[in-house]
């Protein structure tokens, strides 16, 4: 075992303690990674307010992060102490089932392994997360980080990044498709980046006007006001794919509307129980549907992506111990468009 | 105006009148047609009970029938007295929508005219539908009847037959695609029968083991018995498609749990309101899609599919006189596949 610091929830708040951890010993295929950013996720807000139905008490959140290899099992091959790599929501999973088998284990049968609140498959201890200055992964769900890439503004590429990336390649956007963003927070704001990369007219779905510049400055074609009738009328049947990343309750009916013929609504932003009116989906014959993070085959691919076209998040930069401030603010939404902490702070002086 | 007999409603009930009804003179385009034979939709039930928000007293329902040809419009083409013709729920459309362009003219942006209950683009009258012994109908809404096909049975197809064909060919079904097909009624029969005709490995959905002996005499490749959890365990993840013809509300839940990666559920038995937990969508980024019956491009296709493969309905055949004997059966189930009636009996004696 190891030691480390991390910040620990002490029940349902985000008022986060620091403590000392502990690390377990590198098995064959893991390696040891110095956590140098990690980002600050919404459903970091959902699981310290025990909205995952899993304990808050000794939660370590945090599962979109970037580090340095400080030691490798002796069975790794790909990593080396110094390497900088990438983690992200998935530590493990079965590796036999069906969505094992195509790098879909995001979607494993048996359940995958999170980064934090999971159970370990080997030791049945719960993982704690990357709100630590240490991580010990295996290496399969470990990815070099692309040269290039700033490793503060890549980390939110990780959750964010993959949740989008994951929809878009499903449903084949290239150049062409006509992409909607709903939402321009941490993950609506790496969708835009992406689809405008991969070729798509996006448009950003937006309650707040003064939205239209900042989606403008992301690549965005323009910006349909939610709120206005008459817009929303000149959208109806516009968009082969809406990536709606709202994380409230809210009617799916006025953006199904926007959708072409088989046209699809791909819910991100995880409101766990909506009504949906299936004639909405008749008329058109449209499609809901509904991901979340990625699977090592996908998630390799948008690395790799990222780095060809220069993609990482917008970041606010806070040192780890304001992750309290960072927590509070992404909230309120207060946040242009992602918080990533600097862990180096918890190194002891 | 020509006068023609028909079965007609009196109130929100079953029991029809005979009554003598209008025709309208032929416009330019429009052919007329003696009615031979019309099937009985699970949805003229709705209509009779007043569950699609029109009015029933007045309803003459019926939209799938087939007929004879007797007099045709100056400006028709392709259509000679003496022809059988087909013609299903849709018989008008603005024809210069985005939908209306790609032959979908179902789901028409000015809403697509029905066959009854509709309101004619041009006189604003409601329109009557095919429980009656004639028809006029815009010609471009009328099919020649492939020779080969009965006309009694190939009438379901026009209804029951499109609404299982659109959605197959949306998600591309061939040899090699993993359908089920829930509810084995008159729309099930049907999509068992074509989707076994495009080449797919079919399942049969039900609730009933006795249904197993059907399936097999339609082609499925065998049953799941959706009440028996060991059956559902085993079926988990193994359809790339499922055809939902239910018409009661039901729980999606554990059809979803069949689908495989990105595979899709259609509800296609139009329980109109369903709560839908997003989270069954999440995992597996399955779709929830619908549709409803078809446009002019894929209605012509499914006839000639149809003649190729030798594909009607499994039918009972009654004299019109007997039609709330039809009504009354189905409501309870009753019928194996689909009620048609012989409009022959409404000619005077």
């Amino acid at each position: 075992m190891t030691t480390t610091f991390a910040w620990q929830s002490t029940g349902n708040s985000t008022a986060l303690s620091k403590v000392t951890i502990e690390r377990r010993d590198l098995r064959d295929d893991d390696i040891a990674v110095q956590v140098d950013f990690c980002g600050v996720c919404h459903s970091d807000l959902h699981a310290l307010h025990g909205l995952t139905g899993k304990p808050t008490n000794g939660l370590v959140p945090g599962h979109e992060f970037t580090g340095t290899v400080t030691a490798t099992g002796p069975a790794v091959t790909g990593f080396a102490v110094g390497d900088k790599v990438a983690v992200g929501t998935v530590v493990d999973s079965c590796g036999e089932c069906a969505m094992c088998r195509i790098g879909q284990e995001n979607f494993c049968y048996q359940g995958p392994i999170t980064t934090y609140g999971g159970t370990d498959r080997i030791d049945g201890t719960t993982t704690l997360g990357a709100y630590s200055r240490s991580y010990v992964v295996r290496s399969k769900f470990a990815y070099p980080l692309p040269a290039g890439l700033d490793p503060a503004a890549a980390a939110p590429l990780m959750c964010a990044g993959i949740t989008m990336w994951e929809p878009m390649r499903a449903a084949g956007v290239g150049p062409g498709s006509r992409v909607a963003v709903a939402g321009l927070g941490g993950l609506g704001h790496l969708g835009v980046k992406l689809a405008v990369a991969l070729g798509a007219e996006v448009t950003v779905l937006s309650r707040t006007a003064d939205k239209a510049a900042n989606a403008r400055e992301l690549g965005a074609a323009g910006l349909v006001l939610t709120t206005d009738e008459s817009q929303m009328k000149q959208g109806f049947g516009r968009f082969d794919l809406i990536l709606d990343t709202i994380a409230a309750q809210h009617d799916f009916s006025p953006l199904l509307r926007l959708l072409t013929l088989q046209g699809t609504l791909s819910i991100l932003g995880a409101p766990l129980e909506t009504s949906v009116r299936i004639m909405d989906l008749t008329f058109g014959r449209k499609n809901l549907t509904s991901s979340g993070t990625g699977g090592t085959r996908h998630t390799a691919e948008l690395l790799a992506f990222a780095a060809e076209h220069a993609i990482t998040a917008d970041i606010e930069l806070l040192p780890s111990a304001r992750v309290e401030e960072a927590l509070t603010r992404l909230e309120k939404g207060d946040v242009r468009y992602r918080f990533v902490l600097d862990m180096s702070d918890l190194d002891p002086r």
